[in-house]
């Protein structure tokens, strides 16, 4: 499967808050043009952090949105790498540093937008500072055995999508299930 | 889960070909205000199309996008009912006419965009036209086993983020495995 790119004379139509508007003309199949229109935002990551043996986990509220299960993560800011925005944010949202860190994997949630999702492994933990939480978030943090993180995210009540899909496909294989416990829990 | 909503104060602050960008002020835990952003674009119908003992899929090339497997389907229009939109699609696109649906279940799979993704099942169909295909489209049809269907269709290979998780609970269980079984081919 190949992802659709924004092209390179895709022209920007609008620049929002978060989410920019680009348009280009696409020659379609049977020589006609037409005028295609894709997203760009950005990217965001999420961490799995290991404190001993649980998982850091978050339910969150946000002005609009109630309960919603995720991991500590945010945007990845204009001309920063995405660890280093995975490490910001644990450190800011937490106060946490992490020594030992391994990229999970990379969603492109959405076809018709410019947005990866930087899932990121974070082991090797020490408190570094007190957690400062932004004023329009509420985040109740809670660390899951990863028996628990496993059902728990791959059920309904996640909204996860892709990882949640990669969850299950772990579930039902019990060697990648075995693979992937030692991923989080290398040395348990 | 409560799933975001625009409210109704918000302005939109751009119209696109099919995205439109919607702002508002929104008052924040700690008092402060910020701008809000959210994004609106025509809902989609996806059809699970019975034909026989089989399920019918597409693999669809468009301009940039290769090999994407999905099913019959397309955009709602203005002031068109999901339902509508779904019978018009398979007609125009198949050329077949469908006396018994189903609708299987509603998707919103992205927080932060008004958008619904309704998934029918279509039953008891009959040939009523010729294929009309769009020109930007080139769409391979194939005809799936319930087996070779849930299989491929909760693999990596289709992108369908939360019908993909949906399928993969299905088959975690053997009860709704039967049960969605018996609701595609309910007289088999």
């Amino acid at each position: 499967v190949v992802i659709m790119k924004i092209p390179s004379q895709a022209k920007r139509v609008f620049e929002g808050k978060i989410f920019d508007v680009y348009q280009w003309e696409q020659e379609m199949f049977d020589g006609s043009r037409q005028t295609f229109e894709m997203l760009k935002r950005p990217d965001t990551v999420q961490i799995l952090a290991i404190i001993g043996d649980k998982i850091l986990t978050v339910k969150e509220d946000q002005p609009n949105v109630k309960n919603r299960l995720g991991f500590l993560g945010g945007r990845v800011d204009a001309g920063e790498k995405p660890l280093a925005a995975a490490k910001r944010e644990i450190l800011e949202e937490a106060g946490l540093v992490f020594s030992d860190w391994e990229l999970f994997k990379i969603y492109e949630p959405f076809r018709k937008m410019d947005w990866k999702i930087y899932f990121y492994i974070a082991r090797n933990c020490r408190k570094a500072a007190e957690p400062i939480w932004d004023s329009g978030e509420k985040i109740k943090s809670k660390k899951l055995s990863f028996d628990e993180f496993i059902k728990i995210y791959s059920s309904e009540k996640y909204l996860g999508g892709d990882f949640g899909a990669d969850l299950l496909r772990i579930r039902l294989d019990k060697k990648k299930l075995k693979n992937f416990k030692k991923k989080l829990f290398p040395f348990s």
